[in-house]
């Protein structure tokens, strides 16, 4: 038989176990903040029909897709993300869903892209919706577990900036400019990388008049700040438009359910989000002392996430977290370790003799839940300590014929170098958990 | 645009929320218990170069694969399973590695097999492997998972039956007929299906010479029975091999390694496991009070798993958890029960004027840990009250325009049907913790 050379596809990734390791933590700690706010997990297949999850003669895309005939004969995708089957599950499972309905999923998406630093061709999704509701209550419920879910992870300096996208909506259609919308959306999104200058240039280069760019200027000097402080700014704008108002109303009602954790959300009327089907409320996070890391959190309110499979509307508020900017963020935060091992003793293995001592030891210290790490074979110590030091277990335990014939069990403190000769395991657990 | 009808690919599933959570929740233990015995996560790519993964003609198997060609113009292949991947994971790795390695992988693999009731062309494989050492010690730790992890889930009446493929083996050797060794063991591995008698009409088929047949009867009357009991017997038979003898001395030795959770240890020399590759110790697990349920969790020893991508021998011991079954059996035994929600409160909107009143005790109580739904409209409370009930939730909590005059807040038993005024959020934490 062959030897093989073993590789992966260009743009994907093996993760390691402390890279592993840690991505399950993250993820833990997000599902139990969802929880928490009663969202419960669904799943969907990574395959599904093709002609399901995309419009038909979408070119440009079609090059990103994994996309392929099965066995029989079916024109079949991988998922590229999280959202196109969730509107196919609720429409199909409605009669087993309770609405307003809220879920959570994390699960892996395939896209084709060209493999850039730090972007990969297969990657994890976490995403929050809520669906079958109009009312803001739902922008607010998933504004707080994006409040909750970043404190839950012992990030308290971060801001969440929200924005109704209804506000430039209704000063292009008052200055007739929606032909041009979704471009000017686009230019105004930058504001925070090109500065205002640039965007005012690229407005113009796309034929947006002087009076229609001082409108957009004048709102865009609305700056952020508190919700209150910005919704007093709006109103003082003079934009007559009664569709302008009404966007002001709603954020005046979402200021009033964003108490909890007030400071870490701020209203930023240049928050655009790229995505074409948000139509109200919009957020992203970013971390106070990361800004460079881009937003770690993003979403907003969709009209009609169930077009293309009911007649029957159903809109939804969503939030998307990015799980490797959130561990890449956590270890430049010093709030993150990678870890080689879940264990905190490694129990040695020094003689056949007393190898089942050392596994009730094992046993008895996993009742008590203290992870432990047996070493399968008997080595010499040196072998066994230099294991437990590559995997940064702290202690070692160990019973050899001495420790047996004096009815003792020797344990290794290998960060500090001590030892201590326990009587046995009661104590043993007692100088563990000091 | 038009409406498409929401399908899923045949053999493929949706898993209402109910159930995910299930699935989730029990994934969670079991993850808990690989990690207390110091067991780390890695992930893998779920699409893969096909040379790497398979064989080439192995006619029958493609049918069976999700093969495709990408847009990079690559033979690439979906996982069929977690095993392939991990050897060519660990040769290619194996400087970032500590070995002897101890992995888990819970995750999604493809096979277009025929669909029948319980199985699906996409399914979750949950795995456990120890690779880089022959020591038994390797086979006596994953053992004990399999033990704990069970008790974990409030398991306790189950078996874990224990054989060694090398007595077959050196039978097979010894009375030469080890050219058909692999259609023997999958008979023998029926016994428990078809019985003694049935069992030797199919040897006979095979061509097995009466004097075969009547040595692999005497082994297999050994039957299964304490680890102590089935060595002597075992010890007892006149079977001319020293390598029998060696396989026997194995099974001594491992038995001196299970005196933890020993009552859930049997030998058994009727298992056989499927699998060519299994080449020492093997095990299934069945659960006593549904034993029709089949093998919940099986595994063992293989010989070289690395083979196809180093020259360097690696074997390793394994177990796979079947997720499915499990959930099964916890629903049959009355262990499970499917819950649509995590929340243990709902907190009623019935007014605009009390909703941030509301927000402030659903914030204050999931400060507590307590999971809580907040109801995103203003609707009825009949409404909302069926909302609590269709996701059963028990307590619900109100606080309208009464309410907020009185200055209490209104905890409703959903289930017993009963109400109380508490005076302030503590006094709602005390009696929702009672």
């Amino acid at each position: 038989m062959s030897i093989k050379k073993p590789q992966i596809l260009k743009g994907f990734r093996d993760l390691l176990p402390e890279e592993a390791l840690a991505k399950k933590n993250l993820i833990n700690v997000l599902v139990g903040e969802f929880e928490l706010f009663g969202f419960t997990p669904i799943e969907t297949p990574h395959i599904e029909y093709t002609e399901l999850l995309i419009e038909e003669s979408q070119g440009e895309i079609e090059k990103q897709l994994y996309r392929f005939e099965d066995n029989g004969g079916r024109d079949v995708l991988l998922r590229f993300d999280l959202t196109v089957p969730l509107a196919r599950y609720v429409v199909q499972n409605q009669n087993d869903l309770v609405f307003p309905f809220k879920r959570y999923a994390v699960g892996n998406v395939f896209r084709a892209e060209k493999p850039q630093f730090g972007r990969f061709r297969e990657f994890t999704q976490c995403d929050i919706d809520f669906i079958g509701t109009d009312s803001l209550l739902a922008e607010a419920e998933v504004l707080q577990i994006i409040a909750s879910a970043l404190k839950a992870l012992n990030i308290s300096d971060f801001k969440v900036r929200i924005n109704n996208r209804k506000l430039m909506n209704a000063i292009s259609a008052t200055y007739n400019f929606s032909d041009k919308i979704q471009d000017v959306l686009r230019t105004v999104d930058k504001i925070d990388k090109i500065g205002r200058d640039k965007v005012v240039e690229e407005l113009v280069a796309l034929s947006i008049s002087k009076d229609q760019v001082d409108k957009i200027l004048a709102f865009l000097d609305v700056g952020r700040g508190s919700p209150k402080e910005i919704v007093a700014k709006l109103k003082e704008l003079e934009i007559e438009s009664d569709d302008f108002k009404s966007a002001i109303d709603e954020l005046s009602e979402l200021a009033s359910y964003l108490e909890a954790n007030s400071k870490n959300f701020e209203y930023d009327v240049s928050i655009a989000r790229g995505l074409g089907y948000y139509t109200g409320i919009v957020y992203e996070t970013n971390l106070d002392n990361l800004p460079e890391l881009g937003s770690v959190c993003s979403g907003g309110r969709y009209d009609n996430l169930t077009q293309n499979f009911s007649k029957q509307k159903m809109s939804g508020v969503g939030a998307s977290f990015g799980l490797d900017r959130l561990i890449t963020g956590l270890i430049k935060l010093g709030d993150l370790k990678l870890k080689k091992s879940t264990a905190k003793v490694m129990c040695a293995q020094v003689s056949s003799d007393t190898a089942s001592d050392i596994l009730n030891v094992a046993a008895k210290l996993r009742e008590k839940c203290i992870p432990i790490e047996v070493y399968p074979q008997f080595s010499k110590l040196k072998k066994q300590i230099q294991y437990a030091e590559k995997k940064e277990i702290p202690f070692m335990v160990i019973i050899g014929e001495d420790e047996k014939e004096k009815g003792v069990i020797t344990l290794k403190d290998l960060e500090g170098r001590e030892q201590f000769e326990c009587k046995d395991v009661e104590e043993l657990i007692q100088k563990l958990n000091l």
